[in-house]
């Protein structure tokens, strides 16, 4: 009979996630109540959010509460319907969490219903459209780094889920476009297969001149997934007026508990009259069907590709979100469990 | 027989300014060219950016060259005109620089003439109509910040020139003003004279806990002059969506060629989704005639109170600057040669 695996959080990490942060359960799979469906994961998104939700920092949406099922988007189908809305057999994307055979409200873990037929693997769905992939990419770019046309647009984690598509989007809106990314696999990939002007490794290459090299008119929009001393030499480069849509710390989220600097070129914000701003993608949920419709639009003639690291074995989660954090990866990172 | 007086710079300070970086002259008045006029300071404004001039990091107008009169903004009567826009007698208010009887072309030195009859003290103007003080305050707070009536600002060096106007636009715009000085005289002025809802005194109070009993809805707008600590602990209160203007970053402007940290709660501008911009008044010099007609008008109706430090001496611009950044002064600090 098959059962439901899951994780839960037992302890918060201190640094990079321990085995002993999380416990293994396996359980009977529960039937759904009214209002409710009982959905059988097939992909899961690893995401360095993941990292964050773990945490008790100040964020964006509460953290993972001790001994709940760990927080994380998927793809799955209904096996079991209590919902008007939803029949067995439709195809769901939402936060199944870190559970093979997830019983949820549609409603409370932002379950959707994907368009039948829709051509599309479950890994390229949790890629182009995602929350924390495509629409990320798509509203953190556009809306919030407003980059037009002729602008340079530098773009770190380029070879990563997010900074794949945003150097994507800029170069469709006509930016020229520089990403950074570590090792030269992802660089190749970044300028050959995904059509970036340049991209500097930031393992071999000292990314201060790199970026003198490829960005000769300066930085005028940065979309910043990193933080750390990469962010510090972009900083130093930004035109007057320029933007950083600031998307993620990665380089930060494995250092809760331990006060990590800021940008040493803080001041160039003054000095350049930089406008930094945060963002998250539910900002725009009620614009979410234009980013929808632009993305498979976009993919279908070939302007947006994707690539998916994807891994098998529901056991191997932890050791994916770790990987995942240490850049150990080589595109989107999906997990069939 | 009168001469002109002036300092030039010689080297770069490391660190606070030292008398040996700067060298004193006397020498004849030079008469005016054709296009020129010669003028008679009268009062200049000591200001914290003349320190950022003097070094040579990345910064928003080219540093003072060496062997260059110490610029600076001033306010003086013309003595000798070659300039048809200007005759003998005319107040002006411009780029003075740290010279008692400067020669200078009007438009290189953005000077211009004040409305005869003005009811303003040489330091009163310097106070609210000064570039460095009552626009930029008026700019920063109501174009960058965004206010909106009924919201929390946040202004620090809350007795300086440019933070007391802050919070008194701020009331003026029906927001809750918190303001953050250095010791009980400035707190008390904070309060009692400028008539913010409250002050803390930074440096017997403890101003995270201060923030938290004076801000409890949590804070929407920080208008930001120092850096630091005290910039760290209003990141870590700012609301979902809240602004930051950034105006000065004074806590690092001594340190130059030493790598100050940003701040670490640098990761609440992605967390809360702030919009952090840096600003200078000169952005808005096309709209410069609007912030001098409201600013009159304020002060006219006791709305908008200044205070001036008014120092003597030409010789004592030096130690006037290096008090200023100590934040030994009361008040808008400006200095009769």
């Amino acid at each position: 009979m098959t059962t439901n695996r899951s994780f839960t959080l037992i302890s918060r990490p201190n640094g990079e996630l321990s085995d002993s942060d999380l416990q293994r359960h396996e359980q009977p799979i529960t039937a759904p109540a009214e209002g409710q469906i009982q959905v059988r994961t097939t992909c899961l998104s690893i995401d360095p959010t993941i990292r964050i939700w773990m945490s008790d920092v100040p964020q964006y949406m509460p953290p993972i509460g001790l001994g709940e099922v760990v927080r994380g988007l998927g793809v799955g189908v209904v096996e079991q319907s209590g919902h008007p809305d939803f029949a067995v057999g439709d195809r769901v994307l939402g936060l199944l969490g870190w559970s093979t055979h997830p019983t949820l409200t549609p409603a409370l873990s932002g379950v959707q219903a994907l368009p039948a037929g829709l051509p599309l693997s479950d890994a390229k769905v949790l890629s182009l459209l995602g929350l924390t992939a495509g629409p990320t990419a798509y509203f953190g770019l556009l809306e919030v780094g407003q980059p037009r046309a002729g602008e340079t647009l530098v773009v770190d984690a380029a070879a990563g889920a997010v900074g794949s598509l945003v150097g994507q989007i800029g170069k469709i809106k006509g930016c020229r476009v520089v990403g950074i990314a570590g090792g030269p696999e992802k660089c190749a990939y970044v300028t050959d297969t995904l059509g970036f002007d340049a991209c500097i490794d930031y393992k071999s290459a000292d990314v201060g001149k790199g970026l003198d090299e490829h960005c000769p008119d300066g930085i005028d929009v940065c979309f910043e997934n990193v933080g750390g001393p990469i962010f510090d030499e972009i900083l130093l480069r930004m035109n007057l007026g320029g933007r950083v849509s600031l998307c993620g710390l990665i380089a930060a989220y494995n250092e809760a508990g331990k006060p990590v600097p800021g940008p040493y070129n803080f001041g160039m914000i003054l000095m350049r009259r930089l406008r930094v701003q945060g963002f998250i993608v539910l900002d725009f949920i009620d614009r979410m069907g234009q980013a929808t419709a632009d993305l498979v639009q976009w993919a279908a003639e070939g302007k947006l590709k994707t690539l998916e690291d994807v891994r098998q074995g529901f056991d191997t989660l932890p050791e994916a979100l770790r990987q995942l954090l240490r850049g150990e990866k080589h595109g989107k990172l999906v997990l069939e469990p």
